[in-house]
């Protein structure tokens, strides 16, 4: 499916249609809801099919809701044409975005040939749209210290952020992407025994159906452990007050669906900031109350008005570049700080 | 799952809660938004788990639509409560309903030994939720024809009607089963290659969803060959005018589900009434003015009126029992004929 996504399918519309290539992009934008022509490799769809879009259908059975205001809906299936085109693709040449971060944009394949190279004896994925912070390093780190107990002896962490659409609030990608550079820089995770690479999916917010397509991905791309956490790719409902989903159904179909057998599911545990110690650590219900939740609005909140959040919850590396990114958003004349734009 | 519907929980409930079976059912009825107490076998629920009930995603991703309408939704998901009880059953005692009809009520097991005592080789079942008229019989003379054809010996007949919840326009079980008999004593199927069975399930009318279960019970049944026809358990969009299903999705989604790999789909042919031959026989496009469609809609209008459809549509028995039907709707006092509860 990434060779699906990642992909110039104007070569092939002109051949077989006979149009203009700019005639045939403008289509696609329209079909698709997206910018077609931002992929710029070579590629050959063997087979294609032509079909309707229902519309109505694939949100239903995507997100179990229809009510408005979801975000990917609004995005790109809402205003999207009633058509839908689909094949196999020979990818030909690699795609290139031209926009600086071209050397985190691993295939597949590349990212098991680094494995390889690295002598990895388990990969372990996290899926991430957000700053990492101490919370997010410690599950990792602590991952890492499981699987050397279970007796593997180099396990590596494949770092994934999600490189296409995210909601307007998050953080753009080209800043998750210098924020990460940062936590590695500043040793909060260890570069011998991390992989960043930027996973170029677009976040559908879409709960227990999304999980199963970050899992399979991540097993196509050399992972054989996964880490999940409470309520994957899962959102709040957007017109009701409550989550959209059952925070354990997207780990109870990760272990049930096919396909996905090969993958070790391994369960997140919640960090939060244990104000007894000054530092991220696991949860710990029996002292509830020596610990602070630091939510991503919360976060951002704090970014936006350059507070700083207590010691130890993100490296200063990484907060500050958090600072600039608010800092680069000037305000418009109505004194509104601007939508980001995914980079 | 037939084991799962097909039972009394009150036993297990009483048995673990210490309370009234009354009590228990009352809860039942309220929980499942059905007649719990219809079921009178002795079945132990050995792992039970308690859930939320999430009405809307439910309903999205068993319909791929929320719109307001949906027969079975209307009868049994809307008013239910808003917890669900599942689990593992062992059943003790075979269900029985006592309507008069238990005898056509084979489990699965029961109908793979009647298969083996008839030396079947080949087993194709058919789902139907209507009377049988001789185009539905065509079909299924032909595919067995066919499968003679392919060098089977002896290929058995399943024909497998819907016993639970249809909609109140649809002919009730008991006419129907009635029905069906009519049609094996006029020997348009034949009593020897055929065995009539009740599949207990309630209609969903959720079209690509529903084939699959329709599908994968009746492998459990040791079927190893299905018809299936256009739009399998679709129906009209409640609020559009169209319908809610692409008319081939069915057929391609059961090509492609885990786990009914060994099922052979046999697409169903089109019949419609030729005039020319004064009977059911398979629709030539090149002459379709040859053709008339006779709906189940158009059907059922006839034998309310005790009209006539024309010669060849259905075998006189048959349609007698459907005028038989209709005449024992004794119209209500506003004039409206009452609506047809299921048997």
């Amino acid at each position: 499916m990434w060779g699906r996504v990642c992909c110039n399918l104007a070569g092939f519309l002109t051949l077989s249609l006979g149009r203009s290539p700019v005639v045939i992009i403008e289509e696609l934008n329209y079909h698709f809801g997206h910018d077609a022509s931002r992929f710029s490799g070579n590629s050959f769809v063997c087979l294609i099919e032509i079909y309707k879009h229902p519309k109505e259908e694939r949100i239903a059975r995507t997100w179990g809701t229809t009510a408005a205001g979801l975000p990917y809906v609004d995005e790109a299936i809402t205003d999207a044409g009633n058509w839908l085109i689909g094949g196999d693709l020979e990818v030909i040449e690699t795609v290139k975005y031209h926009d600086g971060l071209d050397r985190f944009r691993l295939s597949p394949a590349e990212l098991r040939e680094e494995f390889t190279r690295r002598n990895a004896d388990a990969v372990f994925a996290f899926q991430l749209r957000n700053p990492v912070h101490n919370g997010h390093a410690l599950l990792m780190t602590d991952t890492r210290r499981r699987l050397l107990e279970m007796g593997y002896k180099n396990p590596i962490l494949l770092l994934h952020p999600l490189g296409g659409y995210t909601k307007a609030d998050d953080v753009p990608l080209s800043w998750r992407m210098k924020q990460h550079e940062k936590v590695l820089e500043d040793g909060v995770l260890d570069p011998e025994t991390t992989v960043v690479s930027i996973f170029p999916s677009p976040m559908h917010y879409a709960g227990p159906t999304e999980v199963q397509w970050h899992a399979k991905a991540r097993i196509n791309a050399g992972a054989n452990f996964y880490i999940v956490g409470r309520d994957p790719a899962g959102m709040g409902h957007p017109t009701e007050k409550r989550d959209l989903y059952d925070a354990d159904h997207g780990k109870k179909v990760l272990s049930m669906a096919p396909g996905l057998e090969r993958l070790n599911i391994l369960p997140f545990k919640v960090a939060a900031y244990d104000k007894t110690q000054g530092k991220m650590a696991f949860f710990d219900p029996s002292r509830a109350q020596d610990f602070l939740f630091i939510s991503g609005t919360k976060m951002r909140m704090l970014a936006k008005n350059k507070e700083n959040p207590p010691d130890g919850f993100m490296c200063p590396g990484g907060w500050n570049v958090l600072v600039d990114y608010y800092d680069s958003l000037v305000p418009a004349s109505n004194g509104k700080v601007p939508q980001a734009v995914p980079a």
